[in-house]
């Protein structure tokens, strides 16, 4: 690969990411002037991942809030595929979405994805993937949603309420569409081919239009769910899409779960942070030694302290299939 | 197709089927002398599907009874695709596996696939299919089935307990092994590229082997359940499998759920059975009326009357979650 040369997929982010071709590539749309200041007039503030353009992406945001400058609600969905520990580039997100669900006042679902995980990854059973979905799910909690207004769910544990949205989705998606979008080939195991239907399945959970904040590389699965979404009758997911949080060691591929040193995680010591930082933290061009302090700011002894509280409420947030 | 071809598949048999070809291209075994005496020495009696080859063809039935023989249990394992009302084709597994159970004295599972007829059928809701199941299940219960060793699983109600058996089994079939034992295409949707393993899923709902009689152009999902049972460390299911009932209105082909006037159903009263078997009763060659009244004389006031009396016991039989 050169150096001008990168791949954003949904388990594969290469490369030295350049997010003005990417949204060429996705087919998205930029970030306007004019939506980050209808966002800063409906909320009363001037959010810092959208200043900074750590959000530049959407799809259709624009109508979700002209819709709802007109009194019509829409819920929030976001997730996580727990294939080991929380890192800062996972909360991002979430962070957001809890300042979304705060100004708005909407419903949020967290997702997530341990069966998606058990068959991407040959190392990983479905108990592990099990574990890092409730351990995952104190990261979330931990941010401090309200359990009113939140659920998260857990493939494994709520598939009798995806599975029969997942297969109204299933039945319009053929194996071309998957090859067209992420790739697959013969290959590909049936779990994964059959799994983007699951992601999908908490876009009509409710009876409302849905917002997704999320990773780029995660919108190949939206595509799909708006494709399909006017063949069953739903309105179509809007998106927001954050760039991708460059591992500590260089400014290419992501931050990812399974590379400890160029990576922060919410359970790292203050003391591993500092370690990490001053030991990998790339100082070079744009990624400087000061943004990687301020994204790290996250996994302090706070955040663990709440980890720590999430565990007794965590009962409340998981959605019941009833 | 010339008038010696045929075609069995799990969604397609049409032709005149040789028993003995088919034996030969899926790779099966004859039911052999030995086995037909080795199940009357160990049941006592001499059960007129297998005298009359209705059971014709099997996979590993001699291990299930030489381990039965040494003292080891096994499980039975039969089910319905529920798009259509029960004919007395479907009746010929359930009334042979319910003589199984007596004789042997061991549970069984029966799976009514909601999800994979939705997936097939582009007239059918998941409403229409989880009717008809239930529907279905009333025919199954009425041959008199003991509810304490009998459990009749719903895919869309019971995908808590089967989807994490079925992604053990997923991980382990690719787009590929579709394609060659189902004849997938690019085309196919991934609800059914996915569906073979949740077909799967009851083989290793106990930790015991299972034998499934059914017929026999459902093999192919079999095939690839043995394939992966070693891989995830299960015993691979046994098998043993029924010819096709022929349609009343010629030899070719099977009777089927879809048409009216070439099949009986459950639902026929006694009038419409005998008109159905006059008026189109095929009565050349081995095929003579006399079989059909023979075959055809379950769904007499009788059967009616225990299925009216099954719905007050549905729910003892319904598999639950927990």
């Amino acid at each position: 690969m050169s150096s001008d040369e990168f791949v954003v997929t949904p388990w594969n982010v290469e490369g030295d990411i350049d997010y003005e071709k990417l949204i060429k590539q996705f087919g998205t749309q930029k970030i306007s002037p004019e939506i980050l200041s209808k966002m800063k007039q409906i909320t009363g503030e001037d959010h810092f991942m959208l200043r900074r353009g750590i959000f530049f992406s959407h799809r259709d945001l624009n109508l979700i809030l002209d819709n709802f400058e007109k009194g019509e609600k829409f819920f929030l969905y976001t997730g996580r595929g727990p294939s080991g520990n929380t890192h800062i580039g996972h909360l991002v997100p979430w962070v957001f979405a809890k300042w979304l669900q705060e100004k708005f006042d909407v419903n949020i679902y967290f997702q997530l994805t341990d069966d998606e995980k058990f068959y991407t990854k040959s190392d990983l059973t479905l108990e592990d993937t099990n574990n890092f979905a409730l351990e995952n799910a104190l990261d979330f909690i931990a941010l401090g949603f309200n359990p009113e207004k939140t659920k998260i769910i857990i493939n494994t544990q709520n598939i009798k309420k995806l599975y029969p949205i997942a297969a109204q989705v299933a039945k319009k998606i053929n194996f071309s569409n998957t090859k067209a979008v992420f790739g697959f080939t013969n290959d590909t195991n049936v779990g994964m081919i059959f799994y983007t239907s699951l992601q999908s399945a908490p876009c009509f959970i409710e009876d409302l239009p849905v917002l997704i904040p999320l990773g780029v590389d995660q919108d190949p699965h939206f595509r799909i769910t708006r494709d399909v979404a006017p063949k069953i009758n739903k309105p179509k997911p809007a998106l927001i899409h954050n760039i991708m949080i460059p591992s500590l060691t260089g400014p290419g591929g992501k931050m990812s779960a399974s590379d400890q040193k160029s990576t922060i995680y919410t359970t790292d010591s203050p003391e591993e942070v500092k370690k990490k930082i001053n030991k990998y933290g790339f100082s070079g061009g744009q990624v400087d030694i000061e943004k990687h302090r301020e994204l790290g700011g996250n996994p302090d002894i706070d955040h663990q302290q709440k980890r720590e509280e999430a565990k007794k409420s965590l009962s409340k947030f998981l959605l019941s299939d009833e």
